[in-house]
Formats: C-alpha cells, sequence, structure tokens
C-alpha cells in the first residue's frame, strides 16, 4: 500500500484486465477498452506500452495473446516467483490459500514462525522454523518475502529475512521498518487504507466542517 | 493500495507510533522521533499537526495522551466504526480475526456470503445471507464495507453494498469496479503489490537491462 500508481502498477493491472477479457472470449482489443477497465486514459495505455516497444494496430488494436506474454515477459512473470512468508498467523494462513498468487505465478514455497506447534516439514508448503530461513532461501533462491507477524516481532523479522538473502519484502505490519540498502520493503497497511476511507466517507458526511477543527 | 501518501494516512501512522510509544512508558514526544517512527521528515511531522491547530512545545515536544485523542478525533476514531464484511472465505475469514482492525476501533459487525453452508445468524460477527445486507446495515448504520469475493462477484456486490448504502468500500478483488458519486472505492491490491516488488527486485538484478526490452 501506499505505493504510487506508477507504470509497473499499471501494467499488472492492464495484465489482470487483458487475462479477463481473454476469458470472455476476446482475441483483440482496442486501448480505450483497456483503459476503461484499469481506470485510466487510452493515451496513458498507448505510452505505457510505447515505453517497453508495445504497439498496436489502429485498426485491430492489440492482439491480446500476445500482449500478455509481453507483459509477463516484462514483469518478469514468465517464469514462476517464488516467495517465502513469514508468520503463520491467521493473514499469513489466508495468504498461503490466496489464489489470486498462484494465478499470478507467485508460489509460496515455505512459511517461516516461531512457534514450534505449527512447524510441520512435510505440508506441500512446509512451515519451519525462522532459523531455518537463511538455508532454505539460499537453497531456493527465494528473493521475495512476505512479512506478516505482530508489530514487535516485525524490525526482528525483517533483519533475519534480510541475513538470509531475501531482497523484496512485502511488509503488513503497521509500523516503518528499517531496511538496508539490499531490500526493498514496501508497506501493506490494511488499517490505515481503513481508516483513510472512514475519514473520507465522515468528512464528506460532515460537509467540510473537520477541515476546520481545532 | 494504490494510495497516496496523503496527510490522513501519516496521521494515522503518527497514531500507530505514537501508541507504540506510549507503550514503551513514553509521555512526551518531540516531532523528529514521530518524523523518524514514520519515515518522514519533522517538518512534515509539525505541517501536518499545524493543519489540525495541534501545536507542540519547543522545550518538551508533543503530550501523547493529548496527541493521541486530537487524531483519534480527527480520523472519527474516538466512536467504534461499524464494518461489513463481503465474503467470507479465507481472506475474508483472516480479517475478521485480524487483531489490528479492533485495536483501531474497526468492528466488524456481520459478514454477507451466497454461501448457505456459511451462514451463522448466532456467531459473535453473524455470517448472513446477502439478501439481508440492505436491511443489516439501515438497522446498524453502517457506511463502510470490505468487499473480498472472487474477480466475477465483485461488481454486482459492490452494487448491493452501494444500494444497500455503504458509502465506502476497501476491495480486494483485483480489478477496477465501477461505482457511483454516492460511494468511494479504495483497492487493495496484494497480487499487484507482490509484482511491483518482483518487477523491481529483478530488474535491479538485471541492471538496467529491463529498460530496453522490445
Amino acid at each position: 500500500m501506499i505505493a504510487r500508481k506508477n507504470y509497473i502498477t499499471r501494467l499488472s493491472q492492464y495484465k489482470s484486465a487483458l487475462y479477463r477479457f481473454e476469458r470472455l472470449g476476446f482475441i483483440k482489443i482496442f486501448s480505450d477498452y483497456l483503459a476503461e477497465s484499469v481506470g485510466v486514459t487510452s493515451a496513458q495505455v498507448r505510452k505505457d506500452f510505447s515505453i517497453f516497444g508495445i504497439h498496436g494496430n489502429k485498426r485491430g488494436g492489440y492482439q491480446i495473446s500476445t500482449l500478455i506474454e509481453k507483459l509477463n515477459d516484462i514483469l518478469g512473470k514468465n517464469e514462476v516467483q517464488r516467495v517465502v512468508l513469514v508468520g503463520g498467523g491467521s493473514l499469513g494462513s489466508a495468504l498461503m490459500k490466496y489464489k489470486n498468487f498462484e494465478k499470478e505465478g507467485i508460489k509460496i514455497t515455505a512459511v517461516f514462525d516461531i512457534d514450534p506447534a505449527k512447524y510441520n516439514a512435510k505440508l506441500s508448503v512446509p512451515v519451519l522454523p525462522v532459523g531455518e530461513m537463511e538455508q532454505f532461501v539460499k537453497e531456493h533462491q527465494v528473493k521475495i518475502g512476505i512479512l506478516c507477524v505482530p508489530d514487535v516481532a516485525a524490525q526482528p523479522m525483517l533483519d533475519l529475512m534480510i541475513k538470509a538473502g531475501i531482497k523484496g519484502v512485502l511488509n503488513f505490519a503497521p509500523m516503518q521498518l528499517k531496511t538496508t540498502d539490499s531490500c526493498v520493503v514496501s508497506d501493506v497497511n490494511l488499517e490505515v487504507e481503513l481508516e483513510n476511507l472512514i475519514y473520507f466517507v465522515n468528512a464528506s458526511e460532515r460537509a467540510g466542517k473537520i477541515e476546520h477543527a481545532p
């Protein structure tokens, strides 16, 4: 969260939209259809694609299958992306079962936790002690991690992930973590998103009074 | 997701940080401590607070308890915010148990689903048929909803939420939904966040080659 809607985000969204059009039986698509389904202008779509040398045909639009393949290539999605998950609580467990990750070629390969009661190396996605993370990450060449542990554990767990060689972390703990140059941390802060929404809804109901609050 | 890090987002983050400082035994705090824990400049902190007429004391900083109360007031958090959840799948179930919502005064009051096998009106958070949403929302004056249903169900469910009187929706379905002027939709797109992260990690490893891809 708190991410800019940059062109990479838009490319991901175009791709999701293209899959939906493909499922509906479309073979070709015009930039304005794609633009509408993602909520941008068609000029933006054409501009984004041209950065990567993708050009449509004015009469026929874009070939959907070609476009999906190119987007997957750009997004590094033509190979499966292995991910580890740190924290096997309720949110972590839900993310493990989250079907949209698999659809996007993202595979959670292991879960690391500090609770011995959860350990089970025999599961299809094994639950392992955090002490085994470094070896696992190196053996399986994992670069991406999802961090969903309670607030107090977030920084020490991130430190362990960085030490293990993780290069990118999606952090669900609602706090700013300290990282190093070797690792990018991207925050998903669900309660801040919800608070934002509540604020805007309340503010619009109070008809602007909030701006003058002491 | 895809939200700007606007001042309301920052106010939420200041508040989370203040609660952590309070738990550590702090009574007062300087803007630079708060700035560092949220990842902004101290000038930004002072500017954000001054918008709402909150001023610190140069010698002693801000009184934490007063600051929390003011922030909660601004964010509409001094009253419990009632929320409904549409879609009781694995992600929905995890969100129901998500402790950080409760901590922030956000209460999920009911879950609506289309699967009769899930219905149970006797739970502390009842699981009810979507057909009962409109009546429930009106009776309990709920304004905010969380939407976590599969792609194909997202638009019809949003339409039902709007019809029921919901004014703000946090949408987890990875697609752009059509809304009306009466309802704000905020998207949380976990796979796009993860794709973004994967892209940046891969791109930095490929050392800029990606920018010249065809």
